[in-house]
């Protein structure tokens, strides 16, 4: 089906608006009437831009508190139409939509409402343009949609439809079944948006917290349906009004737009992208770092062994038990000390994974390899992480490990680790859509979002997965745009023992984030502990929380540039990340630095 | 009456908290759980910091889930209790705070819980405790400060009290008048906070986004008023967590919440400051400017001439009929450009503007004056700029322009021009609080705040004037900390004819911000014009707004710096600042910059 994005979706000038969308692959635009009122660009000026790049004009919005009123009110708001519909024709959009009446003199009466709309039709008409009619949520006297179909129905004009709006219905508790009920060509226009349950005033939620579909709380996969149902074949378009989206860049928030369009037709059936091919593990974890030495230092007293170094590259392979971390001094352009760059996903189909994500508009990595290098399928995520889809130790697949010399003499050491989780910070205007990104292009399932206090803020932390755990990300958020206290990037490692795990870091010269004193009294408060438990647990500063399913115990080593480490404990049946612990770490992590 | 604080209200770690509430005048603090858990300190050490910092520890809190619960889970509950009264003796804490439970397994059983509260108070006792019982408002069976109180009488127990909180009374919409209903001497605690009207799910509510009284909408006034009534003698404590104030520094923050409390008070009638002295015009309006030229261009095409020069540093007073304004070049510290840096307020009595201020927190700023200059009384607003207390023209008291030598030769100008408003950025963090600092300081009435939509994000704008409208100032905010696309700061000139005024300021070189023809092709479908009159404006880039009192015209000039000019025609009736056409005019000033 096609698809379309309204402008006042996307941040900046109309200009930019048009060209981000078509960019991430829209076929058309609404046109929101104050984009169109600050442009510079004359109608016929933006009608050639729009040709250019490829768009179709679908919809000019909206027109407003047009219907229900006294005759020299309505006489004045035909006069008003009657300019619209000249510029729409210079424009050259044949679509209008029309909002349920606001006004304070509107009065309660469907019949007139259904007669005005009716000669606004009229009206319409003689200009070759088709009115579609939508109930707002906080309409004056309509405000669902089979009340509004009931007016178009009513009026039963050939130029008058009904636009349907997810978030107005949905968020209105509508049942969205009615829909089907409704003729397919009598409905002129699809507006998708979703929204976070905020349990808030409607214009409000609408103003200001909509969302992408799939962002939100709202089965908009189940509103399409009813609608695809209709025979309606229009274009699926997105209005979103949001305040986060407002201020960043137009271009990534269309690719994000388009992305989640795609996720949504697949979920309804429309469209069939390759299946995702969900990754089964973590095949390492890739640090850049100006001076390896630093990080060196923490792996060796974690227990990792330096094994092995790429062929071709600055790079070596540091292993213990399943955990692998790459460290990397080479790339030059990384000037912001040391970070989490790249992380390996093991996956059961690289090729079939980068096609997935190619086709969810996932940023294809160059391969930049040398000669003899494996061939490595990599993307972009949202925050930059570069992400590899690896096969490791399946002899039919190309292995990203054949790159690697093996450093003479190393010893693999031989206790048990893996990758517990991986948390990553996201760019302040993309939270909401690096959660989307993981689950469509990875095909995780993302868990609930969780506030975090820092002393300098609220952030606020979303975690992705895959069904037995083996893969975890943790995506985390700062307070504000320029927020500068995030110690978000770590890598977390699973151990058996964590009391032992620590003892033997420290022994090795490796230093932990102390504790204060004061929690650990708190916890003797909450909770029994066997004799010396609490006392090891406060010795070195490891945390404690427990869930329905099992506790978690963790510690954190200190911070090597932006990435620290961290040692879990997790009990099986433990679904969380230690959130509740956060402040405490976040509050000692400030101290130290 | 005491002032007191709750932790959580400030941002930092609990040493910066503490600080930040003494300097700013409070007698004490709640200290919340989490700061103390999260602070190196040991409870000795925090009660030896609050009482070096002149800081009572009024209330310890929260304790939660403990009442209303099955027998064994009880028996835990008083076991983390005594843990807790513990440590409130090692910190010199004698009141906790009990919030109603929101466990699941609590039963809706008044007696059970007033018995288990009972043996929580006996516990309490024996420790020296009291213990505060508060209905959170979403309280899984104690919802309501009158259910609370029940629970209270009905226990009977002398360390058992009340703890009366404004959010989770005001935010439920309970009568606060039966508040009276409850003798003074079992109220044990009382917790203030404001919130804005949002109708939003309460919890979320209540966690980010209340503020401090005066600042929302809440009548607070009128329930510390009942409370007053029943004898309540203890502190006056605020409790607020705010998304925003956690990232806020914490000085300035416990500052603007000190002066709230001093308001609430006044209006109480518990404390009798110097009454305000509300300023009764523009004196003039200071712009400090590394390069007088480019100002000194603007003004002159405005009609404005140079008529005097300060005797003792390099400032030259520009006029035209009642508006002057003055040209600073010699701040060398301000290296931002142009910007609007003063406003002299003309006051009936400027020395007791300057003691209403000094009383209400505001800086006063040391008079930096040479031999024979007027003794000018000024303070800063929250967002640095100074404001100057004045007396023009009137022989009985220091006039401001007596530091004034007359310009040789120079003219003043004939034409009539006052000053409509002035604009001014607000700190991100502080715009709350900047419409209560100028109600408070000032005595100047706050307009609701508006959303403007800017090209890259949503701004906000609230606008504070006196009755008669001769002073009035818009307080504007970007969309986030980092916004620098803010054209706000500016100074608007009351004129008899826009269209006049406009020609004039075009003849003599001035440049007006061009408006797009899109947008009088609006005009045109919703107004009707006399004849020519759209198309002068079109011509001149005038805008237009009309609300039930009158229209309202006006155009931009360029920006100098980050300042520029509006000139304005205002309808007596018309009480906005044509918000309506903020976005057209941001886009506008976007594609010139």
């Amino acid at each position: 089906m096609r698809t379309s994005i309204a402008t006042v979706s996307l941040s900046g000038s109309l200009t930019e608006k048009l060209t981000a969308a078509s960019r991430a692959g829209f076929d058309g635009v609404e046109i929101f009437e104050n984009d169109l009122l600050a442009s510079p660009l004359t109608p016929e000026e933006i009608r050639a831009r729009c040709a250019d790049l490829g768009l179709t004009i679908d919809l000019y919005q909206p027109m407003r508190d047009i219907e229900a009123v006294p005759e020299d009110e309505f006489a004045r708001n035909l006069r008003r139409a009657r300019h619209k519909f000249q510029l729409m024709n210079r424009l050259g959009a044949d679509t209008v939509l029309v909002c349920s009446s606001v006004c304070p003199h509107a009065v309660d009466d469907d019949a007139l409402a259904a007669a005005q709309l009716s000669r606004l039709a009229d009206l319409a008409e003689d200009f070759g343009i088709r009115v579609a009619y939508e109930a707002l949520a906080w309409g004056r006297h309509v405000s669902t949609y089979d009340h509004a179909w009931r007016l178009v129905e009513t009026a039963g004009h050939p130029a008058l439809g009904t636009c349907l709006d997810s978030f107005h219905i949905l968020s209105r508790g509508s049942d969205p079944k009615g829909i089907e009920d409704i003729p397919g060509e009598k409905i002129f226009f699809l507006q998708l948006a979703d929204a976070p349950p905020l349990a808030m005033d409607v214009l409000q939620w609408s103003r200001h917290y909509r969302c992408f579909p799939g962002q939100g709380g709202f089965d908009v996969t189940g509103l399409l349906g009813h609608v695809l149902r209709t025979g309606y074949a229009g274009p699926l378009s997105l209005e979103v009004f949001n305040d986060v989206f407002r201020q960043a860049e137009a271009g990534p928030t269309a690719v994000d737009a388009h992305r989640s369009l795609l996720m949504l037709q697949e979920a309804a059936g429309t469209v069939a992208p390759p299946a995702p091919v969900v990754p089964t593990g973590v095949a390492f974890a890739e640090l850049v770092t100006p001076d390896a030495e630093p990080v060196a230092a923490v792996l060796g007293a974690l227990g990792f062994a330096r094994t092995a170094r790429h062929r071709g590259k600055p790079v070596d392979l540091w292993e213990q038990g399943e955990a692998r971390i790459l460290v990397n001094t080479g790339a030059a352009a990384r000037r912001d000390g040391t970070t989490l760059a790249a992380v390996g996903l093991e996956s059961p189909d690289p090729a079939g994974a980068a096609r997935r994500a190619e086709a969810l508009l996932a940023p294809v990595l160059p391969r930049r390899r040398g000669p003899g290098d494996a061939p490595l399928e990599a993307v972009a995520a949202p925050d930059g992480t570069e992400l590899f889809f690896c096969a490791t130790g399946r002899p039919e697949l190309p292995d990203w490990r054949a790159d690697f010399a093996d450093v003479p003499g190393a010893r693999r050491p031989d206790r048990a680790a893996r990758v517990d989780h991986l948390a990553l910070t996201q760019p302040w205007h993309h939270f909401d859509e690096a959660a989307l990104f993981h689950r469509g292009v990875l095909g995780l399932d993302a868990q609930d979002s969780v506030d975090l206090a820092d002393p300098y803020g609220l952030l606020r932390s979303r975690a992705v997965r895959n069904a037995d755990g083996s893969v975890r990300i943790a995506l985390g958020v700062g307070a504000a745009p320029t927020d500068d206290t995030v110690h978000a990037q770590h890598i977390a490692l699973a151990v058996d023992d964590v009391v032992t795990a620590a003892r033997r870091f420290r022994a090795a010269g490796g230093r932990l984030l102390p504790i204060p004193a004061n929690y650990y009294e708190d916890l003797a408060a909450r909770h029994d502990f066997a004799a010396g438990e609490l006392e090891s647990y406060r010795e070195l500063g490891i945390l404690y929380d427990r869930d329905a399913g099992g506790a978690f115990r963790h510690c954190y080593t200190s911070t090597v540039g932006r990435v620290f480490f961290e040692l879990v404990q997790r009990d099986p049946g433990y679904r969380g990340y230690g959130a509740q612990n956060a402040p405490v770490r976040l509050a000692a992590q400030h101290t130290q630095s």
